[in-house]
């Protein structure tokens, strides 16, 4: 029989933002307790988890310091400095996913290679190093050009339709993938425990504007086939199991209008493609990524009602001491959950918090989260 | 259109126990902050909270700071001094539920007087300011005995089935009330909002241990015909309505073999009967309460999968840093969600965490709750 003193762990986040903030309540619940790695005072997840480091997460000293106050480490973003986490990892600091893993993820042209060589199916591409017009037009067009370092959120990806749109390309390393005309782009977040065990929720469908990579809403689960869904989930684990993960994976793929599916890209974290699952699933991902890397058994990945997620977006030019208009009218709504996320202040096309709808039909939930996007606006006391 | 600079409102909560605690997070959830007041240092409140004044619930000092530093104020328990609290109220202080109505509900004499004169069917009743052999016999076994004030989970409430049980009477001033031969216990939670909105969640069912007051299991909803499924909302809400109460409401009630209910008892604040609400409902009853008393409007109470809730006290025989077995091998059973309340010591029988099953089918949930029963033991770090 399992036996802890309580704590059950002093879990070590690094990143404040509200994917470490949500993961904080979770901890709480379960009987852990978390420090938070931030270079923010009183960020999101510190707010919730009452302990801060205030350093920056590429800090060797500050890493370290986390690491000797913690059982385990994990993280809430991907832009982390890896060399000190191999370290620590050597000293036998346990940290999840590991350093390895998300070293080899977050450069997207080491990612891609891992997959290919695991025989996992994505975008033809071609390694990038100096993008030119000559190097481009080598490669073809439609492409898309991706930052192998530092992108997120559709920063650090330039979609490049013809020669005359070079002048949109990222002049940086990069890796160059053929433009895939997909009939959905769906998301399925697997969690991966330290024994192997692997759980997956089911394919969420990702809408973005048309002409922007920024998710506009979130369906869950996604309209498609259950044969594609089935499909999906298994090119999920598999991606996940290939790249030895520990913990919540966000694979992203493109649907082809053939039925075949592209990885697009694996994101070593809780993503926010499964913020829905607070409120939808039996167990969220933030609870799940947490069981995972303290080496709980997974809980049930299943979704009792469907769901509508939006982002709430700070609105272009605003910044200071955020003002949020409409939140009453929206959760005179039936279904909507409000999420916001603490930040002190805003700015243009921050992320300031979300909105999940649940409704026993899933065209429902769309069309309220439609109409809360109306009616939510998050302005600032300062014009930007 | 409605208007807010976050946070949108400062809750002051007084009392740090796994109510407040819960209800902070939901707080953070919506853009709200919270001080709590609790005399223990790092209470469970406190450590989602992040802001707590250290002291008495009935200091007027420290009420006093407590309103002076929040737009609104709401308590996790019910035993708390009402004089000061009026005072604030009169001096224009948010108080919800209101003082008046806290005052006239504490004390379980002035509650059944107020449900009598609004025509709530309760049990037949008699004060009894100083129990005696001959004062029961009077009234005729077998009959309950509550003490007018300070009883909470059980404690405050004696049954006497004939004159040899006089020995367990409770020697203070007291209620007698008619024995009531109940079928099933249910609970309804009602939240009332400022402007009298309300709504009602399914009726629970709160299974006993044969001969104890104490909760052992609930049922979420209860085995009951819709008919009486219905009658208890409507007699829920016209409790509330008939108290004035704004936030939510615990409405705790008998159901008698006839079929016909009796209220038993009104908690007026968030109810052990409805944590189950957290994962089950679509909107919880800790941000329903806070949407009540800050004036949002209320949430849908709609339940979306079965559950079985038990309370994790702490085993008898130990004090001390709390110990937990079995927790891994319970959150191995699809459902199972653990919530423990940060308390750093345990001692026997305290609440120290619960735990909710949810499955589609409610007999399972109900038997995998009883197996979690069997798995988990909080012990102590100490003998008691």
């Amino acid at each position: 029989m399992d036996r802890f003193s309580l704590p059950i762990a002093r879990i070590g986040i690094i990143g404040g933002g509200q994917l470490g903030r949500m993961m904080a309540k979770a901890a709480k619940r379960i009987g852990c307790t978390c420090v938070v790695l931030d270079p923010q005072p009183g960020s999101p997840a510190a707010q919730i988890a009452g302990q801060q480091i205030v350093g920056h997460y590429h800090d060797p000293a500050k890493l370290r310091e986390l690491a000797d106050a913690c059982d385990v480490l994990t993280f809430d973003i991907e832009d982390i400095g890896t060399e000190t986490l191999v370290e620590l990892e050597q000293e036998g600091h346990a940290i999840y996913p590991a350093p390895g893993v998300l070293a080899l993820i977050q450069d997207k042209l080491t990612q891609k290679q891992a997959l290919e060589a695991a025989g996992i199916p994505t975008a033809p591409f071609v390694p990038m190093p100096e993008p030119t017009p000559e190097a481009f037009a080598a490669f073809g067009y439609p492409l898309v050009q991706k930052a192998r370092r530092g992108g997120y959120d559709g920063r650090g990806v330039s979609i490049i339709k013809r020669p005359e749109d070079f002048d949109r390309h990222l002049p940086v390393p990069s890796l160059v993938e053929r433009f895939v005309p997909a009939r959905k782009e769906v998301a399925v977040l697997v969690a991966r425990g330290r024994d192997g065990d692997c759980r997956c929720y089911p394919p969420v469908e990702m809408c973005f504007r048309a002409g922007e990579n920024v998710l506009d809403m979130l369906l869950a689960p996604a309209a498609i086939d259950d044969s594609e869904a089935e499909a999906a989930r298994a090119l999920a684990v598999r991606t996940v199991e290939a790249l030895g993960g520990v913990g919540v994976f966000g694979v992203e793929m493109f649907l082809a209008e053939d039925g075949s599916l592209l990885v697009n890209e694996v994101a070593p974290r809780t993503h926010n493609s499964g913020h829905h699952t607070i409120e939808a699933c039996v167990t969220d991902q933030f609870e799940q990524h947490l069981r995972a890397v303290v080496g709980l058994p997974l809980g049930s990945t299943d979704q009792l009602v469907p769901a509508a997620m939006i982002n709430l977006l700070g609105a272009p030019g605003y910044r200071g001491r955020p003002v949020i208009r409409g939140m009453a009218e929206a959760l005179a709504i039936p279904g909507v959950c409000v999420h916001l996320y603490g930040k002190a202040t805003t700015s243009p096309f921050r992320k300031m918090g979300h909105v999940t709808v649940l409704d026993t039909d899933i065209e429902q939930a769309r069309e309220k989260a439609l109409r809360v996007r109306e009616l939510i606006e998050i302005t600032g006391e300062e014009q930007a």
